[in-house]
């Protein structure tokens, strides 16, 4: 069918792609002309056919709830716009309320799969009324995996569900990671273990732990033994941090997730103001001499 | 080849078996004897023709120990025993030592894959000298998952190396359990959520956090949706204890795996000692109301 | 001085009464007539001689945003209120603007001391003008502790600054008392231990670990040897998780913060189902037994 | 009364002087020549009147078990031995023993209070036998602080007890450490507030979380604002690390403590190596850049 896309970044533009080669005709805007179909937001909405239906793919918050707002101006009542990116769930109602005053219908979809996307497929959340999501279905099939659809698509209820699982999805991820990451180095620090990445490999078939991301940290071993050339330095991009702020609203215990959180805080400081007041703490009990900083 | 297999238990059992189907000739000793196919320890060792290799799965500890030290008795120099029980690490070099002096070989391994393994194989992390490990191939080549050798099996390192790396894959275990956890109460918690399965379900394609685990999940929820039949309390066997023991040995950090340990601690308590002392002090400083035990 | 209090619940009665022990003339209004001076906000207004001084000691909320509307309406220009109730500090900017466009100061209170502030004094962190915060020194004067002024009083910073502070105080406040509370489990566990009240008791002077909330301990330790009366469910009264998503805004890792509020979540669950969910997933790959729920 | 102590270092030198302050004849060993009042052990022995009471303050560990074994040669029956070190409890049994085949008694004490011992007086937790305890009574009297009795001093029960209860201690106050740190680290992330160590301060009287450690940091921080001259690389002098095991031996949870052990850890990483494997894997699935270790 045929869609328009706006915002083809890292994500959009690996996804303009394989919708493409699915057969689908899509329109892509963004401000970068050189990859930019159309020139602009109100030149997208003219070269699609009534009703549209147009996928959102840009940064999440502001820029998102502009995007929204300005395809509210363009399109029309019995149009559709999707919101794939990673905007927090509580933006979704908003965003559908502001489209619906248009009769436009809204769709949110969190989408995971990052790089690998293109070629594996998209595993996808999506929220919305039944009838907004089956007029959208062809598209979410050709992004979704191969395989059986409820392994890789999920309808997971109203407006805003789609972008919560998602969310949910981000906050086990970083626990995830933790997790593999604190034996990793229990691996690396253990004289009896000869090499950690044949270990990590090794769990790629018949283990507990295998995963996807357990062969990624093995690749990632493999390309770099030691990890010597990478920092712990690591950002976050907001879902972890929603993740635990809703688990606070819902009285939901998270602390594996909220630990992998603040472990990712304190990577980004250069010392932590917490263990400096504990050393200065234990030097003023007990003698105990503290190193300078430098 | 020909082995002797003491301990036919859950693992065990399925171990011959799956032995057998590879053209092993297995001879299992069990203190049950309606499974067992000889009677005694000696009897196994009689019934084999040296150089003998011996597997022991035995329950960890003081029983994995003592059938060692018995093995030492009925076996002669040049064979071999590998213990593929759930010892710790700590164990392995003893074991090793108390065979030694009589000639006998030793090899740890770590068996990950509980009751999939007969029909999925069993991912294996074995420890000991080369030529041992070598000796033992080809029933390592049964036992194991098919496909790439190194995505099921890895030669760790010395004596202990199978098994400690075994306890660091448990310790993450503990850790992926506790983090999809967390994740399946929050999306049960929120109303917007239509079927927290149908959600982990389809996160088994294309998404970041598709795991073996993910998909046990989706399983269990499918058969008891909410889980209301399973209560929360949980054992632990030992390696998440002895994880979190050797990371402090080894200085290394380990709050999610060591978290989710306590968990389970707390999973199977009436109630928590360290809550009542909470409630206690706050009903002191602020006289706010405590609810009576029952 | 004089001054008007709004809200006589546990904190706002013993509060009017150290005031006035202390000298001052406070009328207090309650909706509660039998223990209200004046029958109406308005007769509040009344009865006090510009320009006034206002203290709101009411739930934390949509209650104290009411009543400083309700003020707004009642005061005049050159009038102050004081919040002293455990208002989020974001609560602070929005009723000082409300009250500013009348001409009316602004001062943010937190209080710590709880029952016990009638006798020993409540602990003041302040938030506002130095102007402002000046004219209510008197007041601050009679309800702090006796010793020096900075032992027991501070002026934080702007308005919002003083229940920032006691925000941080509460969130502290949750570590201590899970530090000693893991403590006492570990002593109550072990049978070296005689008598952990014995223990806790003895701490109180010459330790490091010596406090208030150490002596609390062990007063409800005495009063009640085992906690065989309490249950160990733990509300919480809001600054412990508000405390946690400033953290997460701040971009500060507060594990031991975070840690002791997801523990009052869990203690007031029947059973978690975090731990239902590892139960199963244990039980899917490794034949575990589980408990039946009841 | 007449007693020996071996060990003059930070804690026993200062306990020498308190105590011959109180009025006890001391007579102190160590290694140091220039600071002891006897050259040797035997020495030691011989100055001292049958029956004898000597008090062991050397590191914990080999030196400690290693002078226990000396004593064991110079002393005789009836004499009593109190090991007043950081010994881990679990030693306690065996120096018991092998001081009780020669007749010796021996009693171990935990001993808080570290520099500020010999003016405030040290807060004492002992094991061993009532008979050994009251004997050394008028010892634990001058070093304990003034005041009653049981605020400063336990006999917590049999051998070992003693070193168990101040363990726990050591553990409790890991993590008081590292609650008021993160709350530091709060009030110095948030520019409301004008200076973290005048809100510290104040909550030295009044306030819920009023304690030793929190005047100690006020005064830490008052000597070093923004503690720049510090560095968070903390050491851990084994109590924490036993704490953990201990828990974990007795199926206790403690994640405050267990988190604020590996915050010590962490402190002392140049990197994270798990934080390196996080930012890896991140880079893996989502092609998020990476920071360069330089």
């Amino acid at each position: 069918m045929q869609l328009g896309l706006v915002g083809l970044g890292k994500m959009g533009f690996n996804m303009r792609e394989r919708l493409r080669r699915g057969g689908h005709e899509v329109i892509g805007y963004d401000t970068r002309a050189e990859i930019s179909d159309v020139s602009t937001l109100t030149a997208l909405a003219e070269s699609l056919s009534a009703p549209r239906i147009v996928w959102v793919m840009v940064p999440s918050g502001a820029i998102t709830t502009e995007t929204i707002r300005s395809l509210a101006d363009v399109l029309s009542a019995g149009d559709l716009v999707i919101d794939g990116g990673n905007s927090r769930y509580t933006d979704d109602l908003p965003h559908a309320e502001l489209l619906g005053k248009k009769g436009i219908g809204y769709v949110d979809a969190g989408v995971s799969g990052g790089v690998w996307g293109l070629t594996e497929g998209y595993g996808l959340m999506v929220g919305g009324s039944d009838e907004d999501v089956a007029r959208a279905m062809p598209i979410f099939d050709t992004l979704r995996p191969e395989g059986a659809l409820e392994d890789g698509f999920v309808h997971a209820g109203p407006v805003g569900a789609g972008h919560f699982t998602k969310m949910v999805h981000n906050g086990i991820e970083y626990a995830l990671m933790t997790a593999y990451s604190e034996g990793y180095e229990m691996l690396a620090a253990e004289d009896l273990v000869r090499d950690p990445q044949a270990v990590i490999q090794a769990w790629s078939n018949g283990t507990v732990v295998r995963s996807w991301l357990q062969q990624l940290l093995a690749k990632a071993l493999k390309e770099d033994p030691g990890l010597g050339g990478i920092s712990g330095y690591t950002e976050d991009s907001g879902e972890g941090r929603w993740t635990v702020e809703e688990a606070i609203r819902l009285r939901v215990p998270v602390p594996t997730i909220a630990g992998s959180l603040f472990d990712r805080f304190r990577s980004r400081q250069d010392d932590s103001p917490t263990m400096k007041a504990v050393a200065a703490l234990r030097n003023q009990f007990g003698g105990h001499s503290v190193k300078s900083s430098q």
